[in-house]
């Protein structure tokens, strides 16, 4: 899956969808401008050391991404958005699109994108979630969809029994 | 539904937290001995203005904790459980268990209830997600199985239209 934050605020939030993205194998795209320097350390901290496993893009302009990816299917995360996010199909690949913290995506968007907004459902008086969460439930559901192919589903407790084995 | 951390340590996952149990009527449960106070700047920031939105109950272990619930249904969330949170049908009321940052749940809690453990799916070289993010993704399942009872599901585009109302 590809995840786009649009102009992203708090440095710790993108790390911990960086750290997400990681576990997931999933594509970040970051439109600028960002609140942050990419050396912030919040940023750097939240990500640990999954930074360096994940794909990550920057692009100037929402649109510049769009054009690189003519044959997407984008799904606007917001709010606003008349059905909410379990009730969309997800496709392998497909850009789930997130606003920044403050203000979530340009209105302008969400209009002329109105078929594929979803909204995570709150309670009515509740302002939002936190973006990493946002993010994390929507990937989480469009993978579950997917029945999580190429993920382990399965741990298991103690995994390594070195203090028992008695092989080499 | 209840949300429980063990022995939680970083202050902003719990502010988080707090946060994502505001926006979906969750009770949180802390088990002590918490990493940090109560009245760290972190945790009141990354939990914003909904910390007094939520019914929080502190407890001096887990064990404490069951015993005040007899009749509660508990799920443990470890990278080390043998099925993944999806294959588990949860009801109203249920408890999710989630372990400290560093280390997870006691391997000793999760052999006791090897049946209510449940994973979250992801590639196989990842150590884990971030805890907020965690409790956010089986949380909303969770929700999602129960057809997010008592949530707003839908919102709109552009709600308040005051430059454009003639009424009074």
């Amino acid at each position: 899956m590809h995840i786009v934050l649009v102009e992203p605020e708090i440095p710790a939030n993108t790390g911990n969808i960086v750290r997400t993205c990681a576990a997931t194998s999933s594509v970040l795209h970051l439109v600028r401008p960002l609140g942050f320097s990419t050396e912030d350390k919040y940023l750097k901290r939240a990500g640990l050391d999954y930074w360096y496993l994940v794909e990550i893009y920057y692009h100037d302009s929402f649109e510049a991404l769009k054009e690189k990816y003519p044959l997407g299917t984008f799904y606007y995360v917001s709010t606003k958005a008349a059905r909410h996010y379990c009730d969309v199909e997800y496709g392998p690949g497909d850009f789930l699109v997130f606003g920044k913290e403050t203000r979530g995506l340009p209105e302008s968007l969400l209009q002329a994108n109105s078929g594929n907004c979803v909204r995570i459902p709150m309670v009515s008086d509740a302002r939002s979630l936190n973006l990493a969460n946002s993010v994390a439930i929507v990937l989480y559901e469009a993978l579950r969809q997917q029945a999580f192919a190429g993920l382990e589903t399965a741990g298991r407790v103690n995994p390594q029994l070195q203090g028992t084995c008695t092989k080499p």
